[in-house]
């Protein structure tokens, strides 16, 4: 059974490879010679040229690449080498949905770690404007009425731990986890688990207002405890 | 000034608009109709016909989603959804020469915050033999007597607590960290700075195996103290 080559040209197996293989190239030549961001790289026309491929192929490496933040098109510049966005690619596939329950368990895992490890980026970098935030985050709390209500202040105060924590790829980390603690939440509220440790986050809050840096890892073990417990 | 028919569609930044929109909508339909990891996805030519776009886009697109894990090609089966990993996109990009000062910072802060919080998940799960190889390191710490070999001890001490803690995101996450790590233990033994805190590696393998939970993330902020000063 023979295809007629352009058929052939266009079996996606082969031209992925293909693809995996200039991206593998691409990514070995900018960091061998040690292209920095807002360097140029060279044109489709001459990595073609250069590799001995299409510039389909070439096309396809660099949209790859694009996608991950590493290469920017710039006007009369052509393409340079951009900072890239460690969490782009993260980004794209963590859909609690499209994950299967150990991957989701071990995300999870990473946020309770986190979190205890957290101290003394907010020790070193809080304000007080982020404090009163917490402070008032609480008095929410102690106000609502419902489970929703408390599920929201629940993950309004420690997204704003993170964004105390002043890093934005640990932030940026969180937001993305955000989706997967959400579905785990759920899934605990659903089973009728109260997820309040021994440690309230008003303890919480007093420590960070108290400026002791030993208190905080084994008062947040505390307040995460119950989902600790869950693993 | 107008370019043949043939020519605009090559332009690049329409064809990476278009398959943006396309990886876009892929994984839009992924999550809505809740496509679960071993499911089929429609034929390329399926999709490019609902999307009223051509092949080539199509590909261009599924090439990233496979480049990010997400899809994979089964002989017989066409394109099923997979398990994706998490930890490809990031594996990609994250070599030290080509993350600015900022983001390399920013990582490394992540590095401290996670071991100060890995404590819970080490007592859950260590091993005898996981505790005799950290036995074992500790011993050739004891016997080097060149700062390579002293480097080597540090990276590999540290890299087994992250496979103990029994979370392959997490050690996946480690080992892709693990250039940005060399490369400021590297910075800072140039600044003849010696990351030894007060409390050492044989310290924290005592705490394992008295299995006393509350003390393990001080010990470990100890052990680290000299990084987090130099943030």
């Amino acid at each position: 059974m023979s295809f007629p080559e352009e058929l052939y040209k266009l079996q996606p197996i082969v031209s992925l490879t293909m693809a995996d293989q200039v991206e593998n190239q691409l990514l070995d030549y900018i960091v061998k010679r040690a292209i920095k961001p807002g360097d140029s790289i060279p044109k489709e026309t001459e990595l073609a040229q250069g590799l001995g491929v299409s510039r389909n192929v070439v096309r396809e490496a660099l949209s790859r690449l694009r996608m991950l933040g590493l290469i920017e098109s710039r006007k009369k510049r052509g393409m340079i080498l951009t900072q890239p966005d460690v969490m782009k690619g993260l980004e794209r596939i963590l859909h609690p949905t499209i994950l299967d329950t150990e991957v989701r368990k071990q995300l999870f895992e990473l946020r309770l770690v986190l979190e205890v490890g957290l101290g003394d980026l907010l020790f070193q970098r809080k304000t007080d404007a982020q404090m009163k935030k917490l402070d008032s985050i609480i008095e929410r709390e102690r106000k609502a009425t419902t489970q929703i209500e408390r599920v929201r202040c629940e993950v309004d105060f420690h997204a704003t731990l993170y964004e105390m924590a002043g890093n934005d790829t640990l932030k940026r980390f969180q937001t993305i986890l955000m989706p997967v603690f959400e579905y785990v939440v759920e899934y605990e509220s659903k089973l009728d688990h109260t997820s309040t440790g021994t440690v309230t986050h008003a303890d919480l809050v007093k420590i960070l207002y108290s400026n002791n840096r030993e208190e905080f890892p084994n008062a947040m073990r505390k307040h995460l405890l119950p989902h600790f417990e869950h693993l």
